[in-house]
This record gives structure tokens, C-alpha cells and sequence, in this order.
């Protein structure tokens, strides 16, 4: 395993972790003043800063993209709903590559309107029909623009409006259908969040391989956990095995970016100095 | 598919579903009243009432019961902890037969502690070590007084806490490598609200068949989901196919009770007429 606790050329934060303390910016200043290697923006955050500004700071600090997130939420009620997903996709697609990023992150949707809280379907096979057409769809752009394109499996909890891709397993097998070459162009983003639980990540991880592992996102799972969406915690803070996940991803061959995303009303009502110095101090000892 | 509209012998009320208004003996009455077919009753309901009584009363009333909730959580801190565990769970079985119940239900348990709030381990691949030799020791008491155990898999997001066995695959592994031959004695209880999201659902419904169905739980996934452990909704109004899956019961061989289980803040604040009557007019009309 590599070891963290030297530099910190290897940790991303990805920064929606900070979204309600500060704007893109000034996230990536005060990640450049602690050496800290990457960053995996969002794009609302990119595009209220500005695509051309953010690319132009990113690339003059010397800072690595470990991601862009996100496209995705593919799954429409209509025909005039999927094409326009598609549009927004390659769109992201190109946003990804004007940053440099390592590869856009692919939450793919589910029920169509579940996320406004008024789904007009309960069909999630449909839905996973849909994502896997729309995936394809992209893929083929992707490749010509040359960025890879990330599945992150989204935890079960979140599957009606977020994600109907919510293990590791069935991410990989769409990768498998869509690159059976395994060319590098399709892969998946694990987080230990919405992985840990599950019985088969070990042997999934190794299924992946370097080819298809793409990014690997930290954090950790509190008892209790009080929100389905917004109490993920600091690495250490939860029951996660950091450390004996992380030998897993590293066992199958990956040596990018250890990205950090933690959505918390706890850590976003922190100042945003205190998150960053908490993050490097569990990154160099628990992760 | 069954036809529920007519009567409703096949419907089972899981009597968590009104913990919050009634004693077991009054929830016996309000369900022979309706002619429902079944109860599925609570342990610490049951002890509350008595035993032997709960046992008359039911066997008086002629009525069902689909199962006995719960066995399970085996894993534990220390030795004496996972015996202690173990001389429950033969309580557990000894009350099943007392009651009739088609089967004992099994929460298998996760990290010691975690359901207090303390996780004195995160180690779920031991509790799940812990989990199948555990099943193993019961099954072997259980074969002895003819009770069989239906694995119950939880929803992920109850991983920590409650079960470490949260998928159907997951569970019917651990079934054929307990009980290869099939006989009956080791089987699984799938709940809508903790499979609905698996893209394995009907092929591992399908795996089980009939000689590993030894219940069928309904309820509904709300969208959105307030809070991880009381917000199961009525049938009919979440986003649970409940027909498609109940489609896939039935092919498999299914002919056992379609049991009622609603753990709900919403529903447990309301008159037990109402809850009762809503549970039944739904069962009839989208289960």
C-alpha cells in the first residue's frame, strides 16, 4: 500500500465538500496552500466561478482534476427528457476535458421526477434500460473526446432518485457490455460510502482491476446515520475499514487520486480551515 | 397470480404494524374480526401477553401464523456474548413452535454495539463469519423441533446496526451452503422495502423457489425516505412494483401468506381501525 502520511500529492477533495463554506476559488486556494494534489469540482461550482477562470487557476497552480462531477440522471419521462440528458452529458464531457479532468463521474438516475419528489414511474427496469442506452450514447462522444467516463454505483438508499446502479457489480457488468475490450474509456468510481455493506466489494474491486478503476472516493459511515443524504462522516468517525478497502483498490492496481467527499450538514456548518485540516490529518492516518 | 380481491385468507399482518396502539391480544381480536388469514407476531409482544395465552388464543381463532419475529442477532463482542446469543435464538425457536408459526425470522445481527449506538467493531466481514456459524448451530436445533429459519436480508442502510445479510444472492448462499439438500429447514423472507432496489431481485427469487420462500413481506418505499429506520409506507404509496415482484413470488412457487409490515411513525400515530382497513384495502386492490 502506498503510504499517505508523507505528501499529500495523492488526496483530492472533491469540492462539494466545501460548497457552503466557499466558492470554487477560493476551495482551490486554500487546497493549493496545503499541498494538496487534486481537486474534483462540481459543475454548478465551475460554471457560478466560470469554466475558462477554473481551468486556467487549476492548471497554474499545478493541481491535478481527479474527477468532474457529475453527469448522469439520464432516465426520462419522454423522448424530448432523454435527448436532452444526452445533450447535457456531452456538455459535461467537454467541461471534464477543458479541465483536464481524469474522468467525468457518471451518477446515471433513476425514476424519472423521484428527485423533485414526484415520480411519474416505478419502473427501475425501465430506468436501467435507459441508463444503459444513454451510457452508450455518451460513451461513443467520450471516446472521441478522449475522457473516460466513471460509473459510481450510488448506495441502494438512493436508488428511486438518484441511482439504479447501486452495486459494484452491476456497474461493472454495463462496463463489460459497453467495453468488453476494457479499453479505459469506461469504468467506475467506487466510495466507500456507498460500498462498504456490501458482501461482494472485494472480489468486485478485484474484477475491476486498474483498467476500470477510474477514482476512489472516501469517507465514512456513521452509527446512527440520521439523513439518507446529508450525514456522511470524516474519515475515523464511522464504522468503514478504510485502510483494508483501500489495500483492496491498491491490490487491483489503481494508483490515482484518494478523493474525499463528504456531504454533511455537520462538516458544512464548520469553517472551512478546520474541514481541510481535519481531512489531511484522518487522510494521513486512517485512510 | 393469486387473486387477493376476493378473500383474505393469504393476508398476514406483521403485528409491529400496530406496536404502537394495540397489545398483541387486541391486535388478534381486530384481525379475526376482519377475517384476515394470519398474524406474524413480535417476540416482545408475545412475552408481553404470555406465551400459552397468545398460543390459545390464536389456535382459537383458527388464525395463521405466518412467521415469528425475529431471531438473529448472533454476532457479538466475546464468546459468552455469541452463547448467549445462541441459547436465545433456541428460545426463540422453542416460542415459534409453540405458536405454529411457519418460520422463525432471522435479523442476523451486524456490528456488536452498533445498534446501541457503540460499534465496538468494524469488522463486518467477522459478524458475517459470526452470522453463518451461528445460523449453522440454530439450524441444528431447529431441524430437532421442526421450525424452519427464514433468513430476512435488511436493506444496506441497516447494515451496520441490524443485518450483515443484506442482499437475496447473499442470503441463498448462505442457505445452500448450509442446507445443500434443500429440505425446507433453511430458507429466506423477502421484504419489498429491503430488495426492491436489487437488480438481482427476480433472478435470486427465482433461485430460491418454493423450498427457500418461507415468507413474503410487503410494504412500500417512499419517495422520499424521511428517516432510515420508521418511514416504510403503506402499499400503493411508494415506488415498490408490488405486483411485478409478487408476479415473481408466485412463478417461483410461492403459495404462503403476503404479510403486511409497516414500521412507520405516520401510520403507528393513526386509530388501529384505520391502519387495518387501509392494509386490506390495499392488499386488494395493488399488492
Amino acid at each position: 500500500m502506498r503510504d499517505l502520511a508523507g505528501d499529500l500529492r495523492h488526496l483530492s477533495i472533491n469540492t462539494a465538500t466545501l460548497r457552503k463554506q466557499l466558492a470554487l476559488p477560493a476551495i482551490v486556494e486554500a487546497c493549493v496552500a496545503r499541498g494538496i494534489g487534486a481537486i474534483c469540482p462540481w459543475r454548478d461550482q465551475v460554471h457560478a466561478a466560470g469554466l475558462a477562470a477554473v481551468a486556467k487557476q487549476v492548471k497554474a497552480a499545478g493541481l491535478a482534476v481527479s474527477g468532474y462531477c457529475r453527469g448522469g440522471f439520464f432516465p426520462a419521462a419522454d423522448a424530448a427528457g432523454l435527448r436532452a440528458a444526452l445533450e447535457d452529458n456531452r456538455k459535461a464531457v467537454d467541461e471534464a476535458k477543458a479541465l483536464d479532468a481524469a474522468c467525468l463521474v457518471l451518477v446515471v438516475g433513476s425514476l424519472p421526477g423521484a428527485l423533485a419528489g414526484k415520480p411519474t414511474s416505478k419502473d427501475i427496469g425501465l430506468a436501467r434500460t435507459q441508463v444503459l442506452d444513454s451510457i452508450a450514447a455518451t460513451l461513443e462522444y467520450a471516446k472521441g473526446v478522449g475522457m473516460p467516463l466513471a460509473v459510481e454505483p450510488l448506495h441502494p438508499m438512493q436508488a428511486a432518485e438518484r441511482a439504479s446502479i447501486n452495486t459494484l457489480e452491476h456497474a461493472l457488468d454495463i462496463c463489460d457490455a459497453l467495453d468488453p475490450g476494457r479499453t479505459g474509456a469506461l469504468g467506475v468510481a467506487p466510495d466507500v460510502y456507498h460500498c462498504w455493506w456490501d458482501p461482494k466489494l472485494e472480489s468486485q474491486i478485484a474484477r475491476a482491476g486498474q483498467k476500470r478503476l477510474l477514482a476512489y472516493h472516501v469517507c465514512d459511515w456513521l452509527v446512527p446515520t440520521r439523513d439518507l443524504l446529508n450525514d456522511r462522516g470524516m474519515m475515523g468517525d464511522g464504522i468503514v475499514e478504510l485502510r483494508k478497502i483501500r489495500a483492496w483498490v491498491e491490490a487491483a492496481g489503481y494508483t490515482g487520486a484518494i478523493e474525499v467527499e463528504i456531504f454533511s450538514d455537520h462538516w458544512w456548518a464548520r469553517p472551512a480551515d478546520e474541514v481541510l485540516d481535519t481531512c489531511i490529518a484522518r487522510y494521513q492516518t486512517v485512510v
